[in-house]
């Protein structure tokens, strides 16, 4: 006597996902037995839809419904600068400032030898065809921003893009590092207060 | 500019689970995004499957792909115990001790007021007419041993149907309660060796 095979086989599938285990899958199972059916029944959709309607882009891998995307297929994005990060929601998060009116470049990852992130894994060789192509264009491009994040990964793999762009008549430049807007001093650690002292410029001027 | 509106509407969907909140949500987003595609098809069609082919049984409203459930069609079972259990997984944990050869009743929660869980869902009405069809066939159901929780919510669930099944000609026994089996008295907690003391019983006797 176990579970009805239905059960036994969602059990090992949410046990597939990230931070779930025996129990939490169990406990899952239960919640979904007593959720609203139609509540269940979208979820099990969009999952279907996400592998079949969700793709990534040819351009900038980011992902998409359409391809290209809808950034790199606007015409009012400005064409001479690529932001290259390192998944698809910290291209979410640029886009929330307003700021960036530039193309963007999605690694869909990070040089992190340990946890098996190898360079051959990241779209930086797409990165290069697509440098390569737009130099040739009317509209070539001018600035690479490494955004990819400020941890140990983040400015490995940054240092590895700084070398792999090198042979572009291009400007490579990095996210700047110092101590996050709204915080306080008190609260920041030595290697943030250490950024920020190294980084620091003339008050009021650029 | 945000996510494509499938994956906005597997975001709502997902935080709709208990314990997955928006950063939750997001992470197996991308864990499913990166995740191979058999697998997110076998999740999402077990989903499905969860809410169209599992069906509580009409008898002991236990999760079953058949009504009635194995236990209460095997007739090798003994008919004149019903253990009462909070929930399906009580069931299966009783069930894989192999101890136990009666038939089960599932409540389908417990009385639990402060979080809104009042007599009137569980199925106490469907065991009170179990009981009643039961006494009045050739093999009528002696015993209800309540196997709810041994917390105050198990306990006080424990006291209701007690109360309600006392118009009925039977004996009427809970779970044991006491140091549990393997563990070390150093270990267990004052309500535990206080239970362990109080209940006490003749060694080597019954």
């Amino acid at each position: 006597m176990s579970y009805p095979p239905i059960i036994r086989n969602l059990l090992k599938d949410l046990q597939k996902l990230p931070g779930v285990g025996a129990k939490t899958a169990e406990r899952l199972v239960f919640h979904l037995l007593k959720a609203p059916v139609e509540d269940v029944l979208s979820l099990a959709n969009n999952l279907r839809q996400l592998k079949e309607a969700v793709k990534k882009c040819r351009y900038c891998f980011s992902i998409t419904e359409d391809d290209p995307c809808q950034i790199c297929s606007d015409p009012k994005r400005d064409a001479s600068v690529i932001c290259v990060v390192e998944q698809p929601k910290d291209l979410l998060a640029i886009e929330k400032t307003g700021y960036y009116q530039g193309l963007y470049h999605v690694l869909l990852g990070r040089l992190a030898p340990l946890d098996n992130e190898h360079a051959e894994n990241l779209t930086s060789d797409a990165l290069k065809e697509r440098i390569r192509n737009s130099l040739a264009s009317p509209r070539p491009v001018k600035e690479i921003i490494l955004a990819t994040n400020p941890n140990l990964e983040g400015d490995t793999t940054a240092l590895y893009l700084f070398n792999i762009l090198k042979e572009f008549p291009l400007t490579v430049s990095r996210i700047a590092r110092g101590i996050p807007s709204g915080s306080n001093i008190e609260f920041a650690n030595q290697a943030i207060l250490t950024d920020a002292l190294v980084e620091r410029k003339n008050f009021l001027r650029a």
